[in-house]
């Protein structure tokens, strides 16, 4: 969706995960479903800003997914083509969609990643380490040279068993992206103000805590705000739906880096308007098929949410 | 809190329960604790409008608190002192305040009550129909001449058991406080935006949903409004959160009857403001010491929790 003249617009250097999924959803099951972490973010960032893909698929990926990917500004020569087979993950969602389980995860080719950063990205600004092992995240870091903004994803897996090592990304990095599950489990604290204070105090500044079907909610340093989630009227596959919002939160605020202030907010308004739309087809298809004014209208449906006259 | 000048403000008038509670919190027990929904919405409305309760109570019930909400502008001459002993719940909290248990529930005098009201509250033109039997709130409603806002509480006990009379009452008011899991089982939809729409097809335009920690949303004539929850840092005692946020409500849009333009908006964010000071003591306690200027800075706190600027 970006044009020409976003070429000022600095690159969102994105790492994660692509993959295929295997979704058995209330209305439909569908499988072998091109997926992962960075797919979702790289979509969704690209509808604002360059975007720099680093992953790892196998053999068994479809060259028509690169090829879409590069045709929206994706750069894509960190991703490595490995003997192999991709990267898959399967799962079974509840009836009301508000939570799922894992069928089956089969690392394949991911077994083996070790993040290398082509030359051409370590310039990036912008740093997005999607929910991969923190030893990872950190390699990444490693390798860009000056970066602005470092969001980072992570989950309770790595909560549980790589404590020491994700403490050292939460030192390196201002965003962190998180669920309220997740935020009060790291914090070993219920009550979230508490807990979201506790974890800034580890490092990120800036807290966005998904809270699915609820929205989000950020803490900085400005306070706390309120991201509001469009009550949808359908609602078919929430897979990638936090990645499309992580991704689409870095894209839109590479847009503002050019602007005296910011505005963290807007921007999450925005991530939330296209994470809403991810959540209402299969996998990316909904995504890729979102053009600028549906995207306009939603952002405007979310302010009118929040929109309070005296 | 409201000033002689107020007396041009309509009253709101509350049927309700008055109620002893015995509390199992997470961080104190309490026995003998004054409650009820009557109790909790007429302190709350009476914030901002004159109230009048139309209650039961047990020959045990303190004069105090007859004398405190009197002395708030609170008319208590529909409250009966019956025979016997006052309706009485136990509950116990789990340690995240995010559910509860009934332990005991004692009707006494409850158990006989038909509301009457006196002749002074018959020209009532704003009505809150607390949670009781939908017969009763029916009762209550036919002797109420010419309303102008009639709103209700509902709960699953009548969603399941009494679901014909609770029909009639939907059709008779215009506006329904419910929380997310019984308006879906009312609609018998777990969709959100659908439920609301189904529910609102049975009579109430004004659909509020509270959603507890997070907040509450307003289903209307101009969309969809989402109410924030201030993340509190302590949170003592939940009970009653839900009448208070009720009686403030209807006791702001009394004062808003005199615009041309009342905003339900604002007085959606004022109720939740009143509220969140309902859940930091046990009981009535917060609510009851709560002053001017605390409850103006809750509101533009929460206020701030959903502003946003381009």
């Amino acid at each position: 969706m970006h044009t020409p003249e976003t070429d000022q617009i600095p690159a969102v250097l994105i790492v994660g995960s692509m993959a295929f999924d295997d979704l058995e959803l209330p209305s439909t099951s569908a499988t072998d479903v091109v997926g992962g972490s960075a797919t979702y973010a790289a979509l969704a960032a690209s509808l604002f800003a360059p975007a720099r893909v680093v992953a790892i698929v196998g053999r068994d990926f479809p060259e028509s997914t690169f090829a879409e990917l590069r045709g929206r500004g994706v750069d894509m020569q960190g991703v490595i083509r490995a003997d192999g087979r991709t990267f898959r993950w399967s799962g079974r969602y509840a009836s009301d969609l508000s939570s799922r389980t894992t069928l089956d995860t089969q690392l394949n080719v991911f077994a083996h990643f070790r993040p290398k950063l082509p030359a051409a990205y370590q310039d990036s600004q912008i740093v997005l380490l999607g929910n991969i092992h923190p030893e990872l995240q950190l390699e990444v870091l490693d390798q860009v040279r000056a970066p602005r903004i470092v969001a980072a994803d992570t989950m309770n897996y790595w909560i549980d068993g790589e404590r020491p090592a994700l403490l050292r990304v939460l030192a390196r990095i201002d965003t962190l992206i998180i669920n309220d599950e997740e935020l009060r489990q790291l914090a070993g604290q219920h009550n979230i103000r508490l807990a979201a204070r506790a974890v800034q105090e580890l490092g990120p500044q800036r807290l966005i805590v998904k809270r699915g079907e609820h929205g989000a909610l950020l803490f900085d340093e400005t306070g706390v705000f309120v991201v509001p989630a469009f009550p949808l009227d359908t609602e078919i596959d929430p897979t990638g739906a936090g990645d499309t919002f992580a991704g689409a939160l870095l894209g839109h605020l590479a847009t503002r880096l050019t602007n005296d202030a910011p505005d963290l907010r807007l921007s999450l308004l925005t991530a939330a308007a296209v994470a809403s739309f991810c959540v209402q087809g299969v996998g990316t298809t909904r995504l890729t098929a979102l053009d600028r004014s549906q995207l306009a209208e939603r952002i405007s449906e979310l302010r009118s949410l929040i929109d309070v006259r005296d």
